[in-house]
């Protein structure tokens, strides 16, 4: 049952209610164990905050929970590939896994260098990519119309 | 009497604050027409956040301040080159200039990509730099004893 699928989707249901928003869809899931201890959506436009992508406020609200600043025996999951300012984040939170559904051609931190994440951080690519994909781009062509 | 030297000593002020609370002592200051709409101090340990950088907590607080999302307008002092998560942060904010005191040879993201930073920034460094990087040499040294 705890497959990366099914985390993955639920990534993706916290990207819908980010596109239900008028934000741009990404989600974001911090596992621990088989536990959710972290779920985030994209809230940029909402909280008026470059700085609110879904990756940060998931790692934000994992370490509180957790109650260190470490998230070595966590995986991330996202919908879209990290911005290099989340994979600085990823990288001082020292995140254990990172799966990424879609990837980002434009924005994407592997365009500017691959090797932006934690050397220990394990990597997973393609989750329910084509599915994430979608979303982004159902996203962008209501915003066009 | 507005120098880049004057709001770089405030940022020092700041810088001086983290280190008295145990923090690696990094401050910075947004300013916007001569007026500080904005100040931080590093906070990662008080806040249990990697991501609460100095920088970060200052485009945060100047964005809430502006009711708008970019600093086009505004220039961001730093005591200590930021690191990529940071640059990135700045790249999203469109700062519109940056002013670093010391710079960062093992974390700063100029030793990853200078290019990281948003191409209307425009960029001045070693404001202060002896200063900072004396407070952050005084400060890992009483760590270590």
């Amino acid at each position: 049952m705890f497959t990366d699928d099914y985390f993955m989707e639920i990534a993706l249901g916290l990207a819908e209610e980010a596109a239900d928003e008028g934000e741009i869809p990404v989600g974001a899931v911090v596992v621990c164990r088989n536990r959710i201890i972290a779920k985030a959506r994209n809230q940029t436009e909402q909280l008026n905050d470059v700085t609110a992508h879904a990756e940060m406020l998931a790692i934000t609200a994992a370490t509180q929970y957790l109650g260190g600043k470490y998230l070595t025996d966590c995986t991330l999951y996202v919908t879209l590939e990290p911005c290099v300012m989340c994979a600085g984040a990823l990288f001082w939170a020292q995140v254990g896994r990172l799966v990424i559904g879609a990837s980002d051609a434009k924005r994407g931190y592997s365009r500017i260098e691959p090797s932006l994440l934690h050397p220990k951080t394990r990597l997973e690519t393609g989750v329910l990519a084509t599915e994430s994909q979608e979303l982004l781009t159902k996203f962008f062509k209501r915003l066009r119309t």
